[in-house]
């Protein structure tokens, strides 16, 4: 609820409550962050007069903060793929995209976007964001270099492996070190404004406005402590983030996330954007989900490590994207989990380095129970697993033979990712129902008139925990954002 | 979508675009099941005029095809508890429902009710429903007799068991076998009507009517194919169930239900309550959560059994309620899970008594190669639990006791639980955002003037797919259907 004003983004204002117009435009964008940014420059190459609000003091929203890894391949591969040997068709990219997205995958998104990704990609560069066209093999988080190709999420892993023909599909901004989405943010936001967007920053959409048509047709904004009634000819887009920022909306509607303590966010991920969306009618899709994390490598050493929960049983290959292994490790029962090495892989996780050491013992018995366990119950499971990896093989889990290795160096111990033992990292990946054309859709499925959204406000293709990958989130955000500028550009009503 | 007219559930209408008052009350129900029903009867008794729009034939609603289970206790006891020697206190109810909530539990509603289930219980008998006050012992899915008092949940089993004191909190209506809900909903429909509630049959609710300060006044419906204005002075309770019935919704909000193949309903639950909800821009809370059950046994022979997974893992206590069993059996990888039985214990579920047996051999060796396991993985699994379970203790899972026998008797068996291989029952726990009084709220969390929401339309007590316990549906929607009958009737604006 909004102290200052009587306006709330919950609730929509009807049209004859608007005083004046304090500025007209034909697309009003809320959010200038990637999707904002990529909104606002395709309204503008459709011709549209478009109007940013941003709430901060600058533009580049949460995807400033990011790595700048973008998610694209398929159609045979982009150049950076190809050159580095690795094609990459459109259904291998369809199929893992659907896969990654869970049991709501949205198809004719994935279609959308598996279709136009090469395309998108170049797009990127023709505005100027800078990729080096380099390849960094290995398993990383984020590259520590400025390498544009990386393997960024579970194409190697099974089951994604068998389901789809594996590719690297992250394409990082070149900037050395973490952090390339502070450059990606720079390029797509002077675009922008160069295209001719007028961008008001220290800005906030308070509500939206409707006529008796129920069209949207406006926003309510303070702008320098005063209220301005803003109005919008084609169309109002919300790109106003998701609502980790916001304690009270995850509690309500996705309180799993409130077992990681680190939101990942520039800091305005508030839910106005998706409340405003609820306003006039949208219907909300997998607010319940969230993508967390345990970085628990680098070291990669330590994915030849293996999990195993209160009752001593694995649960993950442990190869998977960071953000798959923390989801199983997150739902064991009594939040019990342990990652087991030996002396030869062992290390400690450079984002967590003080990460509790629960157990250590010349033998597993030792670790067993040290561990509290049932007798028997890890040091079966380490033998079976033990057999199994000196024949360079994981019956059960299906790690891929890389990772196989026996543990045979004592001492043997377990790093404890135990509820509270660990610090997770979490962003919502709840929100407004759209299309892949960005129209903002209410219950029954039908389009609310003149409302749009992208990135995180709707929800796109990273709407599962279990099957994210890094570069989706700034795939989706600015391929559909740009599907979204140019929908509220063209539309005719 | 109607098709028939142009109002569509998730767009409400403005109150200048009604053309004349067909019928005017103070309450408006829509929804004539046990939620609207209660709602009914208190809102008369609080002096309001009551009119309920059903869309079938009579009353009744998706609780008259149900057990006819209402789960209280708390407060020492009900009388039937106490009479059979259960104490239970208001404490321990509180806990179990906090647990059984999942993590979305709603403390402020899980209060409410453990404070005042048991005089609910006593209203319940004062309008009329009939319990014999008798208990029936023993592990059930619904009861066969016409007994009143049984176990109808977790309540015995680990971790519900550790976290609350148990007691039985089933409380059947007296009806011989399956089937009690409609005796239940018989006497409360004759009650509401009995009260002077005015109820409109074949009348299809067809969306809200708000007014200019965007008060919910009123329903449009289409009554004896005449489209009619309904207005409501006081407030409009969506009760009209949840949307299991429309596959559209549950493919967009809760895919994972398309799993099971026999919707839980009586035929209406059909998500318009919800959607008129969102179109006026009500949150939902808990849409991508279900109800699931497989019901393996009677006879209860069967829950001496175990299951395991296609990694030969245990992966649930399987004296759990059958719902919640369900619910691990269906997220086991790649749906592959397998329910294993010596001789001694063997027989057919009743409920799916062609179930495929996927295995049969003298050995567990043998069970193990026919389901293609990993040489070794049903084996040691078979040997731990045998051994454990001669001792009298499951200390991985925590099984009772009283289900705890080492498999002795060949031949062994593995009835299959593998997706394609049962028919799963299911139905809907998401739906609007309320307050325990049945006051609608926004994304804000305000309420929403004029509305109000009680059963499945709304999210109620049951919202966790692994936590329902038989009688929680009838219990929520009974008891919050009183309380907004009672908000809407008494409220002053």
């Amino acid at each position: 609820m909004n102290t200052q004003t009587p306006f709330s983004p919950g609730r929509a204002i009807d049209l004859d409550q608007v005083p004046q117009w304090d500025l007209q435009t034909e697309v009003l964008i809320v959010g200038f962050g990637a999707a904002g940014a990529c909104a606002a420059i395709e309204a503008r190459q459709a011709g549209a007069e478009v109007a940013v609000l941003e709430v901060s003091g600058d533009g580049g929203g949460s995807a400033a903060l990011s790595g700048g890894e973008v998610y694209v391949g398929g159609n045979g591969g982009t150049d950076v793929q190809r050159e580095h040997g690795f094609t990459d068709s459109t259904e291998a990219l369809r199929k893992y995209l659907m896969l990654s997205g869970g049991p709501a995958a949205d198809a004719e998104r994935v279609d959308c976007y598996a279709e136009g990704a090469l395309q998108h990609f170049n797009w990127l560069r023709e505005q100027g964001v800078p990729f080096k066209g380099s390849y960094l093999p290995g398993k990383w988080i984020e590259p520590p270099t400025d390498d544009t190709l990386l393997w960024s999420g579970n194409e190697q892993a099974w089951p994604f492996s068998a389901a789809a023909e594996p590719a690297p599909r992250g394409h990082t901004v070149q900037f050395t070190g973490w952090g390339g989405g502070k450059v990606l943010m720079q390029v797509l936001c002077e675009r922008a404004r160069a295209l001719g967007a007028q961008v008001h920053c220290n800005s906030r959409a308070l509500c939206l406005i409707r006529d008796d048509a129920q069209r949207v047709v406006g926003v309510v904004a303070r702008q320098d402590g005063e209220i301005r009634y803003l109005h919008a000819a084609q169309g109002v887009i919300l790109c106003a983030g998701g609502f980790i920022c916001n304690t009270e909306m995850v509690r309500r509607f996705v309180p799993t996330a409130l077992d990681c303590e680190l939101p990942v966010t520039g800091g305005n991920d508030d839910g106005s954007g998706i409340r405003m969306g609820m306003s006039v009618g949208a219907a909300t899709l997998n607010m319940q989900e969230h993508f967390a994390t345990l970085p628990f490598f680098p070291p990669a050493s330590l994915v030849k490590g293996i999990f195993v929960n209160g009752r001593g049983q694995r649960f993950i290959n442990e190869d998977c994207y960071h953000g798959r292994v923390a989801h199983h490790v997150l739902r064991q029962p009594e939040g019990r989990a342990w990652l087991l090495v030996d002396n030869a892989i062992f290390g400690r996780p450079i984002i967590q380095e003080d990460i509790e050491i629960a157990a250590v013992g010349e033998s597993w018995e030792e670790v067993e129970a040290q561990l509290g366990l049932p007798t028997g119950a890890l040091v079966q499971t380490v033998a079976e697993f033990n057999r199994h990896a000196a024949e360079g093989q994981d019956p059960y889990f299906h790690k891929s033979t890389e990772w196989l290795r026996p543990f045979s160096e004592p001492p043997f111990a377990a790093l404890s990712y135990c509820k509270g033992d660990f610090q997770g990292h979490a962003f919502t990946l709840g929100g407004l129902s759209t299309r892949p054309g960005g129209e903002v859709l209410d219950g029954d499925g039908n389009p609310i008139a003149g409302l749009f959204a992208a990135g995180r406000t709707a929800c796109g293709l990273p709407r599962w925990g279990e099957g994210y990958a890094s570069g989706l989130s700034l795939g989706d955000s600015t391929f559909f954002g740009r599907q979204a500028g140019r929908s509220a550009a063209t539309q005719n009503h």
